[in-house]
């Protein structure tokens, strides 16, 4: 398959958007080989992601946005990104100390399975920098603290603008971003939290799991918003534990869940099939 | 296999508890066929579930009580229960309108599945009386509100006494259980919450989960403590939903959740291979 | 919502259909309020269901498949169904001695969960009469075996006939349909196999599980076809077992499965959610 | 916790082993940190596991094992083995091309998760020798085909006996494994199969669950034996999957089930806590 353009898009349901908006590109001569959309019949409103190949189509690359903006975002109220599947999407990863998600990641990158840029990896610790090395990727510590924030944080935007970086991947970093920071990339900061959320919130989820002595821990990937913990859900996966089970097993067994729940989250991000609305995602599959 | 005496018991762990235990049935010719046993290392404390056939076992039926206790019990400072197999407990179904957990519990009771008693089914409203007038088993119904509670609970107990109720399944009774009630059944009352505890406590789980945007939804079994839904869980399970479930479909789809998540819990207790301690259960295999 | 058309179709994969259709509904007055598509790329077939709402449709029902046919089936050679929501498909379940399936399908059809008719229990024993007159559905016993199966069958086909059953669930009907009737009801006898098939096909897969020592069971519900547990899968499920069950919980775990299974897969179907090809399911959600 | 001996046996079922078998540790001042055992009525076997301290106990660590032999292993017909916790079991990895079960492994080992060494990897290709080289452990390539097997593995083996190694993983390693090598290490090579054994066995898993249009798939992990995927099941887990899944999305989804199906049956292993009896596996929690 060669270039595709990929649009994604949602706006209050009305008849004919979706025959009106495929015709447009089939008129200009791009082959639809994706097209998937859903209706929010209670909220009103219509989620679509369309993919076309690029060769023949007859407008040219850099006005499609504009062709678009004009004939159907005012008239359908719509909102819409424009992807171009040979731009690959810059994913800065955000660590501490913990290097399972890491790797998981770094592992993923080296086998080419994502098609995804990593230009830097940003720890508030010296710990990884040797993973990041093994793997050949620029690591940079900037040790955040809650007095130094304010501080270093317009240190990492400016590199992170520098690096032309599109997104972030939170993949254990144990720290709050500030609200300036989680506006200038707005639902594109991907966090992966130890529990199955809005369960167990905040610090020590496997701890509280114990406590309260469940029988299934979870992992849950989101977006993060200014409320901690509570931004738009991704993907939430779960294993059964037992009576046996003791915050040790539960912080080694759960590893696996959150690499997992983490990845799959991302790579349904970098194929830009997440669709945000309400603080919910509509995700294609 | 003949009738078989269980012993379910915890103490503070020490050695040699588990070796004199076997030892007393094994020298009194009985014959164990089930032996569990786990120790909770953190605090402590040894767990157990032991059954032998009384064929042949040289302590008369009605004397091994008494002989453990004075054996084992204040020595070991132990808690523990015993029951014959050839003594069905006797279970009281509380219903309110919602009908799957009880056409689920009647089900497996009328295939035979299970060995209890159910003496009678209690409810708030007359909705279900059809459904267990089908299944022969004598309804009541206590009209019982907030602010009559305190005058129909007596009778509801004084009806449970007569029909020698051993333990209460709450199968969808919507209504909060008084104290004095709870008190009279310790760990004796099984309730099924539609959530995933302790994500969404208290009314309208589904709504909440699905305002929430999680991507999983569960069911919970547990036992009825004062604190609203906060009782030691028994079972857990969960589906997967996505984005285009609506509140109604995780209703729906929920059901099917609670009825198996609660069936499976009442087994266990009738099996007694539960153990609570410290606001959590041991549940044996 | 009033009364709806269903439209399920398949056909070769062409640019503009989905937009040639929806536009024919749209053009009609026929407010859609359900769309959903898939395309298989690798063979090039494009899958569509399409519900829209009766109320001012301008092509009168008993038109609407004529139209359809000449205007887009021959066109495209497209296969297509069309269903109107207030004619409930009537369902014949057929039984032989185990009544957990049967419980399960009876307590929704009473408790008004599923749109659907069932005029008549099938089966090859008297067991579970008692049940069927529990819940006052006519029970009709043919004792089918192998050698009267010639027989028998043409009598239980004149009875669907007679009562107009559109399709059939074996609820636990341990004999195998004749070719015969399996072609008078081309996918639309829905089985259930107790194995994650294609594992453990044929007799007794609870005890094939169990010598094999797998860690997981499932079941799996399908469309018959004469190829014995070979047909389209509709839906699967499996839980976690471990080596202390035995081939009896085996078979008693396994039940939940089974009833489960089974009836999320009859709902699909009564929704009319099901299209078929190459001896697969595209299951709507 | 000190250093510690674990003791994993089975042996026909009597009456009082376990009671003496513990007694033996208590009477010589071993104190028990772990203890677990199951009976399989079925077949009347005794399993158990065993661990205890070694401080103070007053066997000398090297006769421990000839105690054991002589004072219950005869008696008993009993199998045991016995390992102490501060002897490292050592690892040899079996790869080909694919890198994600290797990945996966080598993250936990750099992370220090596991109680292993892993003294080399072994390949038939030279792919991954770069990431072993990224993670400075010893990489050996031998170009195995069925033609050079005979010739090549007595080289294999003799590297594997120089470096001490004790068990083998086959993470992703798409050679069969000559009996020779098998008899070398019974129970002794684990290997991660692409599907829910045991259906898919053989070649590619994940096309013929496309084929056949099954709506979950799975991965095996198992010890070799010399039937071709037939081996004693250690661990299984599934995910679902759709009408929408390719043969492609299945390979990449079905990675992530394959390094954690994988990886759950080594850390059973080096914990020591699997039993193999009769073509299956007893795992101990």
């Amino acid at each position: 398959m060669g270039t595709t353009a990929s649009l994604l898009l949602h706006c209050p349901d009305r008849q004919g958007i979706v025959t009106e908006i495929t015709n447009f590109i089939s008129v200009n001569h791009g082959n639809i080989v994706y097209t998937d959309q859903y209706v929010d019949r209670i909220n009103g409103v219509l989620f679509m992601r369309l993919e076309w190949e690029l060769e023949g189509f007859t407008i040219p690359r850099d006005q499609i946005k504009e062709y678009f903006r004009t004939l159907f975002a005012a008239k359908f109220e719509m909102e819409f990104g424009l992807y171009f599947s040979d731009v690959k999407p810059r994913m800065a990863l955000f660590v501490s100390r913990q290097n399972h998600c890491l790797f998981d990641i770094l592992a993923r990158y080296t086998a080419g399975e994502w098609d995804v840029e990593i230009p830097c990896i940003v720890s508030n610790h010296e710990d990884l920098r040797p993973v990041a090395e093994r793997f050949g990727i620029p690591y940079y510590c900037f040790p955040v603290t809650r007095a130094n924030r304010d501080e270093l944080e317009p240190q990492e935007m400016a590199l992170l603008d520098e690096l032309g970086v599109n997104f972030i991947v939170l993949a254990k970093y144990m720290q709050v971003i500030s609200p300036e920071m989680i506006a200038r990339y707005p639902h594109n900061i991907i966090n992966i939290h130890h529990s199955f959320l809005p369960a167990f919130v905040g610090a020590k989820p496997y701890h509280q799991a114990f406590e309260r002595g469940v029988k299934i821990i979870g992992a849950t990937s989101h977006y993060v918003t200014e409320d901690l913990d509570a931004g738009p859900i991704i993907e939430q996966d779960v294993i059964r534990i037992t009576h046996k089970d003791t915050p040790e097993t539960l912080v080694y067994r759960g590893k696996d869940l959150e690499k997992i729940v983490l990845s799959r989250a991302v790579l349904k991000h970098i194929e830009r099939k997440i669709l945000t609305y309400n603080n919910k995602t509509v995700i294609f599959a």
